[in-house]
């Protein structure tokens, strides 16, 4: 019988191995990277680049519909009422030498695949209409048990994402093929990710 | 004497001519627009070019920072605090034939200036990185009051942005002057702001 709170919410006991066993597991930090997250680490790698006057690269705010605002006498305004909207394109966008640059960041805890359900349509979508327009469009995927980090182009990426819906094919791009077609990016100390060193090697197969 | 509502707000009887006419004056309706905004007639260009497959330019969303959410169990998640950030960039960005986009939009009921107090600082700033990196950078002006709308290049902003520190200068950009160095944009059906036409000549002069 499971014992649950108030709430509905089943209760577990500590020596309940399973359950306790998977949490320990989430918590366990990942010391090579100080547990940050991979958005975490790419804006502290933007604001670097920004420093040095390398690039411009933004992480787009996430859209939110307001629908209440409170505007106390005397301090700031105080949305109360607000929902999260869907995004239409990507995460992150910019400018490097002169290129517009687009992508998305992506994390899995899977070891040895990246499942595609991480995209959404309108992602593929927008990165393909940019990629027609002459941008450089790509995906830093993290796979945080492993804590490596890879560019992938947006090519590479499109190619795997229209071979899902053929018959027997598969639903996630293995890591040695991620190896093969993308650029693994070293973590460093500043900036901790630098993908456009890793992009440059990019822009040259062009 | 003023008479006042519970809340503090003064009571304007509607004989109270100056208020009232002003009041009117700022209800008024443009036809030739349709009453739209700025941002309203941007978005629906920037959809057109979207459709049409010219460019892939959208409005960044507004940043805000959550700070309590609910999930109730059956409908979506509802923010039920938030506040508004400071942008640290411009409202768009995109990119059209393979160049990196990026403009700031703003409106002014003034009749033979724009004031440059409409401009912040981070603004500014974002476009001259942009710039520099080799991107676009403009602002494109709506005069409410006149419902005429100009495209100015970045360089031309920059230059009236730094001569208003100077001893008895100008701390508003002269409609004519405007009308000199910018590009007027002409309402059409569809697109209604076809912004795209005047950044060609834009571009033709580089």
């Amino acid at each position: 019988m499971t014992i649950r709170y108030p709430n509905g919410k089943p209760y577990h006991i500590n020596n309940d191995k399973k359950t306790s066993g998977n949490q320990l597991k989430k918590k366990k930090p990942s010391y090579s990277n100080r547990g940050m997250t991979l958005e975490e680490d790419l804006n502290a790698t933007n604001a670097y680049y920004l420093e040095k006057n390398q690039a411009v690269i933004h992480k787009k705010p996430i859209p939110i519909q307001v629908v209440n605002v409170n505007y106390p006498r005397r301090s700031a305004a105080k949305i109360t009422e607000a929902y999260f909207r869907k995004a239409s394109t990507t995460d992150y966008n910019g400018i490097y030498k002169g290129r517009y640059i687009d992508f998305e960041a992506k994390e899995t805890r899977n070891k040895t695949s990246f499942p595609l359900k991480n995209f959404h349509e309108h992602q593929l979508d927008h990165m393909q209409k940019c990629h027609d327009h002459g941008g450089i469009c790509f995906v830093i995927i993290r796979f945080s048990a492993l804590n490596r980090v890879f560019l992938v182009d947006f090519t590479s990426i499109h190619k795997w994402w229209q071979q899902q819906f053929k018959d027997d094919k598969k639903k996630s791009i293995p890591l040695k093929n991620i190896e093969n077609e993308g650029f693994e990016i070293n973590y460093k100390f500043s900036p901790r990710l630098p993908y456009l060193d890793v992009l440059d090697k990019l822009i040259a197969q062009e």
